[in-house]
């Protein structure tokens, strides 16, 4: 039985590990969650899944909540994070909680050994140097729970990694692959939420169809297994069958392949080594599937990618400002207050007036976090 | 420094593995290796590759060549195959002689614990089960060099096999995958020798446009990874570029995929677990290649493929006789002796005649084998 503290349980990704929870009771056993402000979400998930320690966004969530569940433990804020992220009886994190707060949550699981499954992308994009150097000091095992860099890792179980040659990330190239980029000026929020393959949370899909997530999914892979910049390739892959693959020395391919469900590579994360039958899953089937379709990426259309390669070759605090430009600018896009390519210029805006600094420590990152964040908001008023 | 016995060195794979022991001098050398009447290929083989035994077919090619090369020892017939499979400078068998005199070296070399680099099918096809007790009682290794076996084998490593529910083999569908049933009828030895995507030997040439090359492989993977039937699929795959897969019961599916390229897995098979880098080898352009088709295989169209099937669920001598059969029928074909579909009609008549014995020792294959060959050659006259 895997003990494990789940931050951010209401959101896609906490939901889906919920799930595998539940279809795999005798292996997995969810000790402490973290939720936001949907507490009757947040109930029904204690009725069903027993955890002992429960954190909230806010204070009186945390009382209110405490008079109902009298034998569970309550906690909140930013503290409550890692209060759950930290707490005692569980040996895993999965992190699936959405920006900065996540990177201090995962640092001190880091320090308690915990084997940390990562789906929150600040811990890697804006701290990867920093979280991989903690992780390999204390001896804490990073798991990726992203399809794709799960499917670069089973792409390399076994294998000696000195023999990779290249690493190549699919993209199923979003909502907006088959338009030009005249068409991409008018797009609707309607429209940009509208994923041909996957179904994820709108910052998320929004990131999918600016080639953004792409672009911080090269950044994770370049950190999680520290390759080079060069050898990392992104290849549009509609159908999003084939979700990543790794090239070896002797040209040989390994990939992963299945149908497009988050739940998969969540359990591959817990369940690792093993792998553990998934009977709610569809088996794929690719003669009924006929045709896989590949494609290089256009960097001019997609110029948020070019962004992401430039960041990750630069390093330092300008991956935090990419990041939380990004962030900013995909908020006001989806509460109408920019276009669809506005987002990009105010990244690259961010990125160009960015005063970088090498190897920074947490508070330095989350000062440019929050500062870009401003500023991104001040351009937008 | 590993030290090689290669069984056919004047084959299509016996050349492939020279290439890939040129590519590779300080790793590879083959200590041993036999070949068959082409003499003068084999006197530009010796040269380059500076054996220490050769063994050759005929005694009196022996004798000559022994006094043309007198500082190498020479060796002919049956038994020079079983001296070379058993060359004591050697740890590895790649053994790629064609027909039934391969599974006695193969035997011979397991009972010398030497790790068995497997291309000869009739050692997997006709006496799987005893081979593979063998090599466990021995604690030989066999490792595939089909293309294959090999996806398949790359696809496990580092896995735990309990985990498997499928393995799916590809196939390219060979030279007439695109003609109808009727119009196989007629078709002619060179348009069948005419492979779309792989460069390999007459015969194999062959079985793969009847598919029995297919079906012979469904059951070498159910030797080599002791699966049933039920649980190996065979997929269209026109591009020939995912080699094959294996599914977990996760629905993960692991692949290799590469340029086709026979020398990829005969590395794999000698440099396993290390993977080298294939300097004169083409890297996968997926983009370049556009798209990847599949589709289910027609067992009406290609009826070679249930036959095996069949065989492989029966198990026994049956094995032999349909591999026998098939041998006598494609040669006969090659000579224009026989129309394309009577290989078909030759295999199914010896198979409903033959009288299955269970568990056959070494002595029962080769005479159902012998046995089998004479009634198709005397069915052809």
């Amino acid at each position: 039985m895997k003990s494990i503290s789940l931050l951010g349980a209401t959101g896609s990704i906490g939901q889906q590990t919920l799930d595998i929870v539940k279809e795999h009771p005798e292996e997995f056993q969810v000790s402490a969650l973290s939720v936001g402000k949907n507490i009757e979400k947040t109930k029904e998930i204690i009725r069903e899944f027993k955890p002992k320690l429960v954190s909230v966004q806010l204070e009186e969530d945390a009382l209110a909540l405490s008079k109902e569940f009298t034998n569970i433990d309550f906690t909140f804020g930013n503290k409550g994070l890692v209060d759950v992220a930290t707490y005692t009886d569980s040996t895993y994190l999965l992190n699936a909680v959405l920006g900065s707060v996540g990177l201090e949550s995962t640092l001190a699981a880091i320090r308690q050994k915990k084997t940390i499954a990562i789906a929150n992308k600040e811990t890697l994009v804006t701290a990867g140097q920093l979280v991989m150097a903690e992780a390999e000091k204390y001896g804490a095992p990073i798991l990726p729970v992203d399809s794709e860099h799960s499917a670069l890792w089973q792409s390399m179980v076994g294998e000696n990694r000195k023999s990779i040659s290249k690493l190549i990330l699919t993209a199923s190239g979003g909502s907006f692959r088959d338009q030009t980029r005249d068409e991409l000026k008018d797009v609707t929020v309607v429209e940009a939420l509208n994923h041909p393959n996957w179904s994820m949370g709108a910052k998320i899909t929004i990131d999918s169809a600016t080639l953004m997530n792409k672009g911080l999914e090269v950044i994770e892979a370049a950190v999680l297994y520290d390759m080079s910049y060069d050898d990392i390739d992104v290849l549009i892959h509609r159908e999003s069958i084939i979700h990543s693959m790794v090239e070896y020395q002797d040209t040989s391919v390994m990939a992963q392949l299945g149908t497009p469900d988050m739940r998969t590579p969540i359990q591959y994360a817990l369940s690792y080594p093993e792998r553990l039958p998934r009977s709610t899953a569809q088996r794929l089937d690719l003669a009924k599937i006929g045709q896989l379709h590949f494609e290089n990426v256009d960097f001019n259309r997609f110029r948020c990618l070019g962004f992401a390669y430039e960041a990750g070759r630069t390093g330092g605090t300008i991956l935090t400002a990419m990041n939380a430009a990004n962030e900013a600018a995909v908020a006001a896009f989806l509460d109408g207050k920019i276009k669809f390519l506005e987002i990009e210029d105010m990244i690259e805006r961010m990125m160009q007036q960015h005063n970088n600094i090498q190897n920074p420590d947490v508070e330095t990152i989350l000062h440019v976090d929050k500062e870009t964040r401003k500023s991104v908001q001040s351009m937008i008023k």
